[in-house]
C-alpha cells in the first residue's frame, strides 16, 4: 500500500517483476473514448527491454491483455483492466541475493519493512518491471489528451557528462529513432560509447530526462495541495530511480534575481504569453498557457558486476555482493517513456479537475477567452 | 480546490491573506497527545514576518486561536481546528494590480482559472500567507514525531550565491539565532549584506533549503504511488514559490556512475547503517534507517519594486507593473520554519500508514531487531 | 477521524456542542456562483432549538461567520468556511454524566475509544450540534442544486405512530409552517398532543424522515462503489441518531414480487418514465429520471429526564443515571433540515461526479436525449 | 468509476459479467498474514450458481488465479490480485435486451449514463456477476479479521413471507447446510417450494439477510463521517439488487419511546455491556463492546420470464420484453455470502483505522480496560 492512485481517475497497479505477470486498471475514463490498442503496444515496445543496442537483452514482447473497460476499441466507462504476462523469467540469479541485499538497491528497505515475508525475488514491487503497467495506462491518458491537442515530449536530456545540444519538443519519432533517446546525433553515439565501456566494466551512470508540454490549457492545477507539480512530482517519484524534479529553471532559481527569473507577460495574437518561461509554464501551481517545462534525474543502475560491500541480513556480518543478472547500465534510457506516460497520467487527472474553475462542470466550457470578462 | 490534503491524517487550510483569518483544521491526530500551545505560536512567531532584520516589516503576532480538538493541552481525537486572525492589512497597494497581473506571480493564473470571481488581493488564496496555518499544524506534527525522537532540521543553504560552509543537521536554536538561517556567522553576515543591496535596488533573489531528518525508523514509506519522496514532494510543491526538490545527491545522480552512488552496508552497533547517503535515507520509496536528506529551491520573489512589462487584463494591451507593499526580498529565510513543518506533516502521515508492514498493526510493534528473524 | 467527507467536494465540520464554536469548510465549489447568505441563515433558524414549540428551548440564533471562500456573495473557487460560535452553554448539567455514560448516547463508546481524553461535554463532537455546520453546508449545495432546478423536499412522515397522510413532493414552506414538520394538520395537531405527553412524562419518541428529489438528471450516481445509494447512505449515517435508510420500497421489497415490484418504463412526453417507483428512481445504483425517494429512521432521543440503569466508569459498578439539560423529545423534528441538506450534499457531489459518463467532462453537456442516439 | 473503495484497505474490481473474467484488487493488507486459499475458493463455491436447488443453473467453477500479494500462502504487503475467468457463457440471450430495457435492472440507467458505448451484455458492469470479486476480497478480510476473533453470521431471515423462527448467531455450517440459506428446517422446506413455484411462474421474489457480528472490539467506528454505519452501508449498496440496510431495531425505532429503545448498560465479568441490543452495538458511529446487528433487504430479481412492459431505446416507442437467460428466482440467497464478505471488508477497514483513538499507532495496543483508567 499504496499501489493505487486516486483523484479523479484512479491508477492501481499489481505483479511483480518474477510473478506470473503485472497489470494495471485504470478507472474514471469516460465512456466513448476511442483507444487504439496498437498505441498501447507501441508504448510497451519502446519501453521494454532489448529495444535498444544500450538496453538490458532479457527479452519480453510485453502483449498487453485487455481484459474489461474498452469494447470494440471504444472505452465503456468502466475500469480499464490490463494484464501483462511475465516470460523468460530467471529466478536463478535473486537466490544469492536474498540474504545479500544490493547497495542502492530497495531490498533492504523491503526486507526492514515487510519482514520474511517480502517478495524479494528481481526487487518484487520495487522493481523496474513494474512500469510496464503504467506506461500501458499512460499510453490511454496519451490518446485521451491528442484529443484535446495536448502534446508531450519526453527525452534523455543528459546521461552521465554527456548533455544534448538543444532543449525544445522534440517528436516521438526523433526520440525513439535513437539508440539512447538523446535526439542529437553526436550526443547519441557519445552515449553509444559510454553506455559500451560501462558494460565492460561491470558500471552505471544516471541520467536526466526533460519533459516539454505543449497546448496546455490555462487553468490546470489545484491550489493548495494539488498544483499541477504536487501532482506529477507525486507520481513521478513513484517511478523507481527519481531522486529529484525541477520545474523550469528549477534548482538555477536559487541564484537568480526577481528582475531576470519573471517571465513577463505581453500580449501575442490576442493572448497573454510569457516570452521567457523560468518558471515552467506554472505559477501559483496552475498553468496559464505556456509550456509545462520540468527535468527528472534518474541515479545510476544500483544492480551492478562491481562487486560492493554489503551486509548477510541472515548471520548480520559484513560480507560483498557482485549482482549477476541482465541490468541496463543506464535504466534513464528506458525510463524515457515511462515519464511520458506518467506525465500523461497526471494532466489527465488534473485536466478532469477543473471542477472548482469558474462555474467549471456547471456551465459549457468557456473559452477563458479575451472578450469573455469584458 | 484542493485546499485539503487527506491520507492518514488530513490536513485542511483556509482563508486568504487579505480576508478577515486563515486557519487550519489538523485531523486524524491520536487523542491523548499532549499538545503546547507555546511550541505552537513559538513556530508562528518564527514564521511570522518581521522576526528578522531581513524580512518584511509587515508586522503580525500571529496568535493561534485553539477552536477544537485540544483539551486542557491534550488531544482529544476530534480535529484540531486553529484560527489566526488577520491584522494589518492594506488593501490600497493591491487595487491596482487588479488588472495587471504581476510576472511570476499567480495573479494571471488565478484570472484564467476563476475568472472575474477570483479572489485577488494579495494574491488571495495563493499567497504566502497561507503557510502560516501550515506552519499552525505542523508544529503540532514536529511535537508528536519528537515523541518517537524523530527530528527535523531545516536551514537554509544557499542564497543567491552565498552557500552554507557545511551541511549537517543544525539545532532550531542555531538557526533561529541568525538573521538570514543561515547557520554559519561568516554566510549569516553576507545575506544580511545581500538583502540590504537588493532592498535598494527593489529586487529579490532565491533560495535553497536544505532538510535533515533524524532517528527516522527503518520501513518508512508506501510502495508503490506513495514513496516517501512522493508524499514529502507533493506537500512542499503545495508551498508558494517551490520549484524544485532532490533527495540525496539529487540531480548530481544524473552524473554519477552506480560504483560510486550506491550507499554501501556495513553493520555498526548491530544495526545495519549505509556510511555514506547519496540517496538521502530513502531506498526504494523507503526509509532504512539512515538520515533522510533533501534540498527544496524557492525561486526569488516575483512581487519587485523593479518596474516590469505585464499586460493588462481589462483593456487586453501591453502595460507595465511596479509592485508597491512590502514584501521580503528573499522568500526563502521565511521558508525555513514552513519547510520544517510540511516535511513533519508528510513524515506524520507516512508514519501513522506503516500498516501493510509486517502485520503491522495487528500486533504490537515489533522491533525489526537483528534477533527476530534468525 | 474522518471529520473530512472528501471526494468531488469536500466537507470538513470541527467544533463540538460546548466548546467555543462549530463550524465546517466546503471545498470544491466552482467559483462565480451566487451564494445568499440570508438563504444559509433561513436554513440555520430552520434547524435551530426553539423553532417549533415542539422543540428544545436551548436558544441560539446561529448566526454563520464567513471565513472565506464567498466574495460579495459570489465563490470564489477556494474553500468557504463557516463559522458558528456557541451560545449559552451550561457545562453543569453535564458534570454529573462524565462517570454515567448515558444509555443509547455514544458517551459510553466516546470513552472506550478515546479514553481519559474524550471531548465528553454534551456529547463532545458526537452531539447533535455538529449538524449545524452539516446545515451550514448543504444550503450552499441547495443554491447549486437550484441552479440545475433539482428539488429536494424532507419532511416528517411519521412519528411514533402517528402518520402522514399522504407522501408526495411538500415545499419548504408547507414543512415549516408546521409544528412537527409532518405537513398534515391533523397528524400536526396529534404531534404536539404526543411531544407535550412525553414532555410530561421525561420520555422521548423516534420519527421517519421522508425524502423525495424532483428533476434528477438521469446518470447520476457511479457504479461500482459510489452508487447514489452508497453516497447518500454514507452521509446520512453520519446525522446522529440515523439507524436505517431505505429506497423506494425498502425493506417492502423483501415480501414483492419482481412482476410486482418491477417499474414498467413507458414514453411519456418524448422521453422515458417509470409510472411506479418501487426503485425510488435509482436502478443499477443510477438514476434515470425519476424521482429519488427513500425514508431515513431517527431513533428516540437517548437524554431522557426519566432515571435509567447504567454503570459508573470510574468506579466500575452499577448505578443509575437521570439526564438533566434541555433535550428535544423527538430529534427526528429537527433532523427533518438535517436530511435534506445531508441529500443536497450527497447529490452535489454526486452530479460533479459526471465523468466517466459518455465524454463526460471532454465534451460539451450533452442532452442523452432521444435524437442523439439514433 | 469508482470501481475501487479506498480508505485504510483498497478494493478494486473490474471485468463484467459477459467478458472474458472478472477480478479484484485488494491492497492494503499487511505483510505475514497466512491466507488459505482453498478458504478463498470454499467462499467462491458458496457464492457460485448452481450451489443450491434453488438457484440459477449456470454452471462456473469459479476457480480464483491469484496473480500476486500472496506467496507460499502468506500475505507479501503488496497488492493481493485475483482473477477470476468466466466460462459458459452465452451471448445470445441479451442480444435482444440491447434495445429493450428490462424493467427493474439497470440496462435503461447504463444506457443513459454512457450512451451507446456502455458494456450492456448482461448487465455488463452492473451483473450480480461483479459480487464474485467482492467475495473473492471479502474471504480474505474473514480470515484477518478471525485471527483477531471477530466473527461474522449472515443468514437469510426472510424470503417474500417466510420468516425465520429465531434470530441469533448461526455458524457457516448451520446457514450452507440448507437450500436457501435460512437456517430453519420448516422455513427452509416452505422456501424450496416457494422457489419452485416462482420457478415455474417465470416471476421472483425479494428477501432479507440478517448479520450478526461477534467479539467486535469497543472503538471501532469513525466520528464524523465514517462510523460504522457509513462504512458498512457504503459498501453494501454497491451490492446490486440492495435497497434498504437498518441497524439494531432499525425502521421500529421510529415508533419506540426512549425509555424501552435505550439499551441499559450493566457490569458484566468485569466488563460493561448492554444487555438489549436495540441499537445494534453501534452508539454515536461507535462500538461499544455489543455485538453488532443489521438487516439488509434485496429486491426480488428484476429479470424474470414473465412478458414485461418497456421500451425500444432504439425507435423510443412502447414495446414488451421477456426475459430469457437463467437467472435465480431470489437473489437473496446467492447474497448471503456476499453479505458476509462485504461486512468482513467494512470491518477490516474500520479496525485498521483506530489511529485516531487513544494514543492509537502509536503505543501498543492498550485493552482499555477497567484498571487502566483507575
Amino acid at each position: 500500500m499504496s499501489f493505487t492512485f486516486k483523484d479523479r481517475i484512479s491508477i492501481s497497479i499489481f505483479g511483480s517483476s518474477h510473478g506470473s505477470s503485472v497489470g494495471c486498471i485504470l478507472d474514471g475514463i469516460p465512456a466513448g473514448f476511442k483507444v487504439d490498442e496498437n498505441v498501447v503496444n507501441l508504448w510497451m515496445t519502446r519501453r521494454a527491454p532489448g529495444q535498444s543496442s544500450l538496453t538490458t537483452q532479457r527479452k519480453e514482447t510485453d502483449n498487453v491483455e485487455f481484459i474489461s473497460g474498452i469494447n470494440n476499441s471504444y472505452t465503456d466507462g468502466g475500469p480499464i483492466t490490463m494484464l501483462i504476462r511475465n516470460k523468460d523469467v530467471i529466478e536463478r540469479h535473486y537466490d544469492e541475493l536474498r540474504e545479500r541485499p544490493r547497495p542502492g538497491h530497495g531490498d533492504l528497505s523491503l526486507f526492514l519493512k515487510y519482514g520474511p515475508f517480502r517478495n524479494y525475488s528481481g526487487g518484487g514491487f520495487l522493481s523496474g518491471r513494474m512500469t510496464a503497467p503504467l506506461v500501458a495506462a499512460g499510453s490511454i491518458a496519451i490518446q485521451l489528451l491528442a484529443e484535446k491537442d495536448i502534446q508531450i515530449s519526453s527525452y534523455l536530456q543528459s546521461m552521465g557528462d554527456i548533455r544534448i545540444k538543444e532543449d525544445r519538443f522534440y517528436d516521438d519519432l526523433e526520440v525513439y529513432g535513437t539508440k539512447s533517446r538523446i535526439p542529437d546525433s553526436v550526443s547519441d553515439d557519445k552515449a553509444d560509447e559510454l553506455i559500451r565501456h560501462l558494460q565492460s566494466q561491470g558500471d552505471s551512470t544516471g541520467g536526466i530526462v526533460k519533459t516539454v508540454v505543449k497546448n496546455v490549457p490555462a487553468g490546470i492545477g489545484e491550489p493548495f495541495f494539488d498544483s499541477v507539480e504536487s501532482v506529477i512530482s507525486h507520481l513521478m517519484f513513484s517511478v523507481p530511480g527519481v531522486k529529484g524534479i525541477e520545474f523550469g529553471d528549477g534548482f538555477q532559481l536559487g541564484r537568480m534575481n526577481g528582475s531576470t527569473s519573471n517571465d513577463l507577460f505581453r500580449m501575442k495574437d490576442e493572448k497573454v504569453k510569457a516570452l521567457s518561461n523560468h518558471n515552467g509554464g506554472i505559477l501559483g501551481g496552475i498553468t496559464y498557457g505556456n509550456d509545462i517545462e520540468f527535468r527528472t534525474v534518474f541515479k545510476p543502475t544500483s544492480s551492478i558486476r562491481k562487486e560492493q560491500e554489503t551486509v548477510d541480513i541472515k548471520n548480520w556480518n559484513n560480507t560483498t555482493v557482485r549482482v549477476q543478472g541482465r541490468h541496463d547500465p543506464c535504466i534513464a534510457i528506458r525510463a524515457v517513456p515511462v515519464v511520458k506516460c506518467v506525465t500523461a497520467l497526471s494532466l489527465l487527472d488534473l485536466y478532469l479537475r477543473r471542477q472548482s474553475s469558474y462555474k467549471g462542470n456547471f456551465v459549457n466550457e468557456s473559452s477563458y477567452g479575451k472578450d469573455e470578462w469584458n
